[in-house]
């Protein structure tokens, strides 16, 4: 079917009442309530922007550099209809195949883009791309082969602009808060650096250990060291690498941090005997561990991090249920976490028993749960975070970040759980101008199932927009408050919702 | 943010549309629908009131008792947001710390509850209460900290009269019939002396043996012997055992009952070889059996009552997939069954070939099945009940007894076991004031999906109106009609649907 | 209750807009999104079509022949109602027990239908039925016990007419191309001939080898003999079955043939060593194979047939998680195939890894997935072929196709995939004259859900237009293409999206 000439004569625009539902009720309702949240602050507890490169107020390159090459969701679209990561200027890893290379025409590679815009019909990228492009960077033509070559020149000469930085981005964004995720041996230079700027209350650090709790994955004795030489010691025992995770976690407190992140197979937290563990950890200092094994010590180690959360107040959060590196072929041509990630089925109930009997009623705990494993919703994760007072359902994720997936995450788990045990929209990207994209998307979605509720007569609309209130801004700030970082209320603060419950 | 003023100033009333569709087409079809089923009698199969108090025609005492205490769904929210069910008057069992100790300040109970009223947001218990306080008890505030004290005292007043002992409500709620919840060694004098005062008909036993199936639990031997003390002789064998329950269920039958209830970790339904059963019987008898064997002889006792139900014609109903006791500390403090149930992943295919092999096709045996995970609902449920004539859907439990849940039901079971598979409503409560609230909430979701059939000209009116009134009054009744209670037709019963099938 | 009256004076008539949203902004672009693909030709790459029938153009029988004996789909729901299979004119085995006769009265099979037309209410078969009996065989009244015997006559006598028979109706349905199933064994005898009469490209055979896959099956040695038979010589190892698949293969291909179908339990695809395969092969051969065993074999034959379609680009369909014969009492009765076919949880990430990692980048290969499981759609399915260039997503299968089935389809992995990793619509039909029905119910959700999504203002309607022409009618060709039968085109395939990506 022909390019529609439409796209290229007719202003495009985005209509003010988009994702909202369609039936005029509901949609006026919606309206009102997202009208009331539309330019709340944006609280970023889960992203991926490098700290340093706000510090340094970078710029954004070229339109491929900012939009596609680092995206996966947009990379992969065009990988599943043919082309190879590297036509899309993925970068190969030393020793791969010789056929593949980076395509370095960042214009053709914008091209390859804009000529399959249909691929992303129906897709959040499809929408979080017309947001930016509109909203961020004022194109006003949709990708097409006809116009690739325009909005290219269009946003390269934008992006030049000084107003297109990124710490202008971010005022004009109305960040009010943006956490970056970080290894245990990060030195925190760049937070340090953006403190005495005066932004330490603006981008603080999150502690991220999988890769010192994973012992038969090939990076980790590296890591281990890399631990070890930031402590300023040698790491030989368990013990030692629990002290140093200790000071670690301390450090990040330091720097501001609110919350740890754990990305694991599975939710497994069995904790090991502490001789079983240091007969794991010296197994690995030395030689293979294989992957039961590996899991083993990982399910170790969340307990561990639990047990730790109780002395810094560090927010726990956890992300089970992917498995990494789906495609040999893909890993071994970029190297691990280009490796088509994929989902499976994961299991809630069993595997966190160990750690909710220990730490799940004690207020110096705070656990934020994840999955990309919709099952789970109604069936465990609800029940869950609808007894356990220190549990908080964090907000769909991944794939799942999305229309439907909001919206299903809502239905499936509010009338268990209700809204107060959920952490709010938490945003998990790499690609900055999008965050406001993804905020404004997830509004809409919660402003569309709390008009659904009113709609009905289930909620009444000044209930709704308090909810929705709470739901974009209150709630994300409240589940991420470090624990004793509030000082506990004079009156007992069990007996106010929320914002001063534990 | 501060409390609505609005809620204290102005008559809180219910929408008569309320948890019908927002859409105005599919709202009228709905309201249409429901006005023909609004007021019909109440069959509630699957109870867990007292018989006793029924029998004595208590009063409820004050709001906390009738309201809170025993609501375990109601607790629980707030438990999940820091208060310990101490606070909310749930009991500690014995021996427990203490530190521990029930509130006996009821009105500050009611506090509690009614501040934190927003934690209800969008879930049943919300509808729920809003029927009761409005339509039962006629409360023209919404609960708040400002309104806690006023409702209190108005409810304690409306407690006290004649009419709101709960014989008054059975007439008022118009209960047809209600089935209470008992163990085998239950003595159903209670249940004996309403017959006698010719409420026979209107309540009647469900025999319930989870509490002797079970040979791994530490209850067991007390179970075990006080079925034998009813029976009047010792269970010394296997044998002896099957024969106590069949006395047993027999005298349930007398006494009007016309079901069996099992709620199992698993549907396993795999029988054991009665040299096996009788081994591990003799080994519970005199010391612990673990888990694995425990489960084994529960999944071999479904298939027992399977066969008996084949003698009796009580109809028998499966409620598998819950851990019971999540949290240990919980269960220590309070007791079984406060111990925060989460549920489970389960599965049903296999679980239940043994049973179904043997007794799915026979017109004397009648299963209906629950689940509490809706993984289950079109895979495997809607084709099981679309094929065996034995089985029918229950209706959505426990959590999933909630508009979004019974919507669900329906969209994914439908198409493949249509409607006459499936038992009608079915209420699990030990809240009797919620009773009507469930049913018409129930009424109301039925109306709407089925709205949706007619406004996408997949049903006529006539048609969806006659739906709704076998799912709210038909269906329950011959789901639960005990085999062989009705004779046979003249002529073969197999030509009139579902009134008379089978 | 009454029949309605209504049915039996008012003229049975089917609203334009069925199965279209009832809210109006959506219904009235769904409605233009309909006509613009109501009357494209239909695409039937997936049927159980005789071509037998076809070649010698059959007439149907009369109405209990053609519309129920042979529809498990419509004979279930009423076993699970009461009747016996045999009931309803399904032939029992030879040596079932004697009890089981098949009913000969076909006007009482009809009538046995007619009476209980309620127990289809909201489900697909109704909407089929409706469909066939109104548009193609022009009946005026609905089936109920009074218009029971009108409307068997009315039926008779149309289908007596010859432009009631199979090639008439062939054309009149506007059916491009049908892809008929069968064993490797087959002459392709009937395909030659109508190839003959230059019917070849409208009717092409599916090689579907599973009855040669699972060794563990009574009926696999016979299968064996049969496949060495129809190509000359006997199969005496794993190397000849091999060779024998191979040949067979591409007699397929000079037959027209485009695909390969495989029902499995699993999705399993583990390759085995050539000495593993042969060792089973020869117990097989000569002794009976445990499930576990013929399982690993049926796996490993999965790797295999992906290796043979990188030879003859035969396009690889995979439909897993079915467990046979579920009622042994069932299959005594009636044979393989009757015996309650029930669905299981099935897992694609693990069990689809290992052939996926050999052939899931290949441009000469293409799998197509489909379901029984909806859990996988969002989980697995969505992020697989959101990433493998070589995965497109089969229609809902089975009891998914119907309108919330295909509906749930499209919300659960339009977000991740788009809609041109998918296939497009896929019947799956024994029953000629429903394959109308079911490809306008498909195309009326399809456009049902890209309303919504031009409503919600995410799509343009020229771009939701465009996409369902997509669905209905270009995906389903290009996915089904033969790979290696479309040549390369002369600038780079993968610049173009979809039509010519791989």
């Amino acid at each position: 079917m022909a390019e529609q000439p439409r796209a290229l004569h007719t202003a495009w625009t985005l209509h003010p009442d988009r994702a909202l539902p369609t039936e005029p009720t509901q949609r006026a309702i919606a309206r009102e309530i997202y009208s009331s949240i539309r330019t709340l602050p944006i609280i970023s507890m889960h992203g991926h922007i490098d700290a340093g490169a706000i510090r340094r107020n970078d710029a954004f390159g070229d339109p491929a550099e900012l939009f596609i090459i680092p995206d996966h969701y947009l990379v992969r679209m065009l990988v599943s209809q043919g082309y190879r990561n590297s036509d899309l200027g993925v970068q190969p890893r030393d020793g791969a195949s010789g056929s593949l290379v980076a395509e370095t025409d960042h214009r053709l590679i914008w091209r390859r883009f804009a000529e399959n815009w249909k691929l992303y019909r129906g897709t959040p990228t499809r929408y979080w791309m017309e947001h930016e492009l509109v909203e961020v960077f004022g194109i006003t033509q949709e990708p097409s082969a006809a116009s690739a070559d325009a909005i290219y020149d269009q946003l390269s000469a934008t992006l030049a602009e000084p107003d297109f930085r990124i710490r202008a981005l971010f005022d004009r964004f109305n960040i009010e808060i943006l956490s970056t995720t970080d290894a245990p041996d990060s030195d925190l230079a760049e937070h340090a650096a953006l403190a005495a700027e005066g932004w330490g209350e603006r981008v603080v650090p999150t502690f991220r250990p999988d890769g010192v709790f994973y012992p038969d994955r090939v990076t980790w004795r590296a890591a281990i060291r890399a631990l070890g030489a930031r402590c300023g010691r040698d790491i030989t025992s368990y013990r030692g690498f629990l002290e140093a995770l200790q000071e670690r976690r301390f450090a990040f407190v330091a720097a501001g941090a609110r919350a740890t992140d754990h990305g694991h197979l599975t939710a497994n937290t069995t904790p090991l005997d502490a001789a079983d563990a240091e007969r794991i950890f010296q197994q690995a200092l030395t030689g293979p561990v294989d992957a039961t094994t590996g899991e083993a010590f990982a399910a170790n180690m969340l307990f561990e991090s639990a047990r730790m959360s109780m002395e810094d107040g560090l927010v726990m959060q956890l992300h089970p249920g992917v498995q990494r590196d789906h495609s040999a072929a893909i890993r071994d041509g970029y190297g691990p976490d280009n490796g088509f990630d994929i989902p499976r089925p994961v299991e809630f109930t069993r595997a966190l028993q160990p750690l909710l009997t220990a730490f799940g009623l004690d207020p110096r705990f705070r656990l934020i749960l994840f999955t990309i494993d919709e099952t789970v919703y109604s069936r465990e994760l609800a029940p869950i975070a609808g007894a356990y007072p220190t549990v908080r359902l964090g907000a769909p994720w991944w794939f799942l970040d999305s229309p439907g997936g909001m919206a299903r995450f809502r239905e499936l788990v509010t009338e268990t759980a209700g809204f107060y045990n959920t952490s709010g929209f938490v945003d998990d990207t790499r690609a900055f101008a999008s965050i406001p994209a993804r905020h404004d998307l997830a509004r809409r979605v919660d402003a569309g199932y709390l008009a659904k509720l009113v709609g009905e007569h289930r909620l009444t609309l000044d209930e709704a927009t308090e909810t929705a209130i709470d739901l974009a801004y209150n709630l994300p700030l409240t589940a991420y408050a470090r624990r004793g970082a509030v000082a506990p209320a004079a009156t007992p603060a069990r007996t106010q919702a929320e914002s001063t419950a534990l």
